[in-house]
């Protein structure tokens, strides 16, 4: 058997097929930043009329709900690190480890939002250096998106010699925390062992950043 | 300045902090897959009492929600391939480019859900090679918790010959796709700029995959 073809292997991917009407959508139950509702359609398989509940935010502005950002301090020997924050989450009932992370706010770039909620959560002023896209967290769940933030700290710089979190941020109880970037996985898998509830964003990039040696590709 | 300590380094990280316990739990609207619910508790911040609203999944059966796999097709020129699912999302109201994925059933394990999803939505038998820890999708919103299972594709076994997804993956439109490893990253982008929505951990499995090239570390 030959091996199977890359569908966009050069060339610019193909075009979805056209979504289908929502028929209904109605809001089942509502809180402050959430909403809870259905929606009706026929799906696209069979054309049966479907419906599906699902979660969204009542904050969005623009296109993008939320951000977060991936800040690294280089360090001359190659024992770069990068900047967490810990704090309780109630839907969880545990203390996480997260990349900093926010809503965005009105008018606000993806990149302005994720450095302020870096400078706000950590008193720490990066600069930026990369982008994903727009990434959905849970499709089947939530059309929460997110867009993760690529950046750099330059701890010489006058501005980050005495970091500073926002007032709100040290009522809510969030704190900074560095890791290495070396074996970011390994780190994690341990803080998890040890009761620490870890975001699925931050694992996944660790996972990405050793799958090449790990697979051995 | 001298740089800031990685708190974690050389030794087991330290325990979280004891979770404050929750003072009511209320459900304020449910659906068959989901339960909307709002927790009171006294945030560790500042002991304040605080209200929070988020959303859990009726069906969790052990530990894990949910999982989601990173099946690697290997080519002995180093065109390795990666095995992922287009479908129709209600919530987004787009069709989505994402990692085979599905919810954990009774007695299962995160491993065995996942080869079997695989099998299902693609028809592909795959060989399991390793493994995420517990990851929270959007600790904010959701309890809802997913592991990646990483597998391999060999295509010269006699069960990957011929392929066929399962009768209900065909029923929901869910179609399946190889996309090339290398720049994984760039080629989502392109789907995203046509229309389609990324799911995020495969968005940041990628930009992990090329960020150590991209921020020249």
């Amino acid at each position: 058997m030959s091996h199977p073809k890359p569908q966009s292997a050069g060339g610019i991917p193909p075009l979805p097929p056209p979504s289908p009407a929502t028929l209904e959508k109605k809001t089942l139950a509502e809180s402050r930043f959430l909403r809870f509702v259905n929606v009706e359609y026929n799906r696209p398989g069979d054309n049966a009329k479907a419906s599906w509940q699902y979660v969204e935010r009542t904050t969005r502005k623009g296109e993008v709900d939320a951000v977060n950002i991936f800040a690294i301090l280089k360090s001359k020997d190659n024992n770069h690190q990068v900047l967490m924050v810990k704090q309780y989450r109630p839907p969880l009932g545990k203390f996480t480890i997260e990349l900093p992370a926010g809503l965005v706010d009105n008018n606000e770039s993806p990149k302005d939002a994720a450095l302020r909620e870096l400078k706000e959560e950590t008193g720490y002023v990066g600069h930026f250096i990369g982008s994903t896209g727009q990434q959905f967290l849970s499709p089947g769940l939530t059309n929460e998106n997110m867009v993760t933030i690529f950046a750099e700290i330059d701890p010489e710089l006058p501005e980050n010699r005495n970091p500073k979190q926002s007032r709100e941020d040290r009522k809510m109880g969030i704190t900074k925390m560095w890791l290495p970037l070396k074996n970011l996985h390994h780190t994690l898998a341990n803080f998890e062992a040890q009761g620490w509830g870890v975001f699925a964003g931050l694992y996944a990039i660790a996972h990405g950043l050793y799958i090449k040696e790990r697979m051995g590709l």
